[in-house]
């Protein structure tokens, strides 16, 4: 199959993301604090207003920024050089402002109109514990009222890739709009990558998961025990070769591990990047899949574009926060040369 | 004169502080975009919200986090173990919320009620240059909405030491709310520390803050520029030697120079406290001002209340942000030992 994301396209942008446009409340927590708050680690666990509210009112000061996996993974793409576009619900609100500025001031293509009543822009309290992990706990608010109205046909059709968000499975109208999004993609010669975004978000939907992943995915993110959800099998090997009949490629990341990109047969080993310090792994997955997009849009090999997923990943884990700091195309020229 | 903040006070809190309620949001910036937008360095110019959504549009990403200097200076308190309150107002709203929290989860007493209308709570656009100073632009919004009826006489009756913030002196109601307070806190036969808080500030109010001064201020909190502005003298011997005249105790802060001490004919020399690295530095007056008025309600020596000062300056220097990120205590505990 030629490569439909292949440089020789003339797309107006190389990666359309559709996901959760959401805030994320950052917060240093002790093991204790999951234990007694019942939180669970490691996860995504939705949360509704009133546990929301009431997680927040027993956390630390903490520090406000935005994020959303695929939100983080188009921002990545920006950071790298890339043209990317978001597709995603706000309130018209004052944390929607600032999901809207941090996109938009990167550079990414930014215009789903914002709610104008029901519940506010989506929030994260994510707890991070001192070896470095997150426990996030999402209120959908906004985000998850994403319609297909708000599918802009133009955008998805001139973007090389469709990038779908897992997470918005949790809503069944906004899981309508995704399959809508894949068919318009499709439709138009554009390849459409999902991430299963959370091995509990997989157990909840794995029948769905199962049916977008058959007919409308051509590359497949995921992490292994997502990956291993979604085919309800303890073995990794048995998960990558159903992906890989399922989709065009799959992408299984794996920590520290490192990655598999899984391809005709192929499987190539991504060796995770050494850093000095892992301060919060939050966005490690999202950044990967950045890199390795933006690859893949270049025409690049497989193994470079893994390559750029691990680089991406491996400066994000070194700060706070869920979005490079600074130019990702510096940080991974820096270490490999001209990219 | 004896010393009404000492341990021996039975008050219920350690420091009272009135100011501004506000979020910071903070963004790298570059030399040339100061220039380019006209944004003064390294001072704190007001602007009306549409300049601020403005430059808003222009800046990069951001992250947004709780600040304020006389907030900062009370969370500093809590961040070393102290017990301190709160007075500033903020509206009913999602930023006001944040402001809120961060503050109460630090076990700051804070129980100003939010406006439920007019403008909304207050914010300051931070640009942080890469030599880490910090030039910023405030939006008063609710903050300066300040009136007589916030000011809780047993809050301030009941605190060793009333804390004023020289920025409030932009709305003439908020100057005379904290004119009100002070004078409720001298009937109760507390202190009243005020904060100089900007030049330019003092430049706009050097009357009224001359008057508040000679009359109603026992500690005098401010940084050279500050200092020499309000005498309208070029030398800071000559300014230290009015407002030692005027006031019971004057703090003078000289940034990588440390700080001067001036009490009845005596001037104590504090040192900087060296950092590996000064990242940004907003907050470091703030938290000097901590240290120093956190060991004075202690009974401590004015030299041990400067080192205070110094060491919580030096940790808020050393990272992004304006606050503590961790236990105050701890940090100086484990320089100098047991506080």
């Amino acid at each position: 199959m030629a490569n439909p994301a292949s440089g020789a396209d003339k797309a107006s942008f190389d990666v359309c993301g559709i996901g959760m446009a959401i805030v994320d409340i950052i917060s240093e927590s002790s093991e204790a604090f999951l234990k007694t708050h019942r939180v669970k680690k490691g996860v995504m666990t939705l949360v509704d207003e009133a546990r929301a509210d009431f997680l927040y009112s027993r956390i630390g000061p903490a520090v406000e920024m935005s994020g959303g996996s695929v939100a983080n993974t188009v921002a990545g793409i920006a950071a790298l050089g890339g043209r990317p576009a978001f597709i995603g619900k706000i309130r018209n609100d004052q944390l929607g402002a600032i999901f809207r500025h941090d996109l938009r001031t990167l550079g990414v293509h930014f215009s789903t109109p914002p709610a104008i009543e029901g519940p506010a822009t989506a929030r994260c309290l994510i707890l991070v514990t001192p070896d470095a992990q997150r426990s996030m706990n999402t209120f959908l608010g906004a985000a998850g009222g994403l319609i297909s109205a708000d599918i802009d046909p133009d955008i998805v059709g001139n973007s090389k890739i469709l990038f779908l968000e897992g997470y918005l499975f949790d809503k069944p109208e906004a899981q309508a709009t995704l399959m809508l999004a894949a068919r318009i993609a499709h439709e138009a010669g554009r390849l459409v990558a999902v991430s299963l975004s959370d091995p509990l978000c997989v157990d909840r939907h794995r029948e769905a998961f199962r049916e977008l992943v058959k007919r409308q995915t051509d590359i497949l993110v995921a992490n292994e025990h997502e990956l291993m959800s979604l085919y309800q099998t303890e073995s990794l090997e048995e998960a990558l070769k159903t992906a890989e009949e399922e989709c065009f490629l799959a992408v299984c990341t794996r920590s520290e591990k490192g990655a598999v990109i899984s391809s005709g047969g192929r499987r190539i080993k991504i060796d995770a990047e050494p850093v000095p310090q892992v301060v919060d792994t939050t966005g490690a997955g999202d950044l990967f899949a950045a890199g390795f997009l933006y690859g893949l849009t270049r025409d690049m090999d497989l193994a470079i574009c893994g390559k750029l997923g691990a680089l991406a990943a491996s400066e994000v884990i070194s700060h706070y926060g869920p979005r490079p700091q600074h130019s990702l195309k510096d940080y991974i020229q820096k270490r490999i040369g001209k990219i």
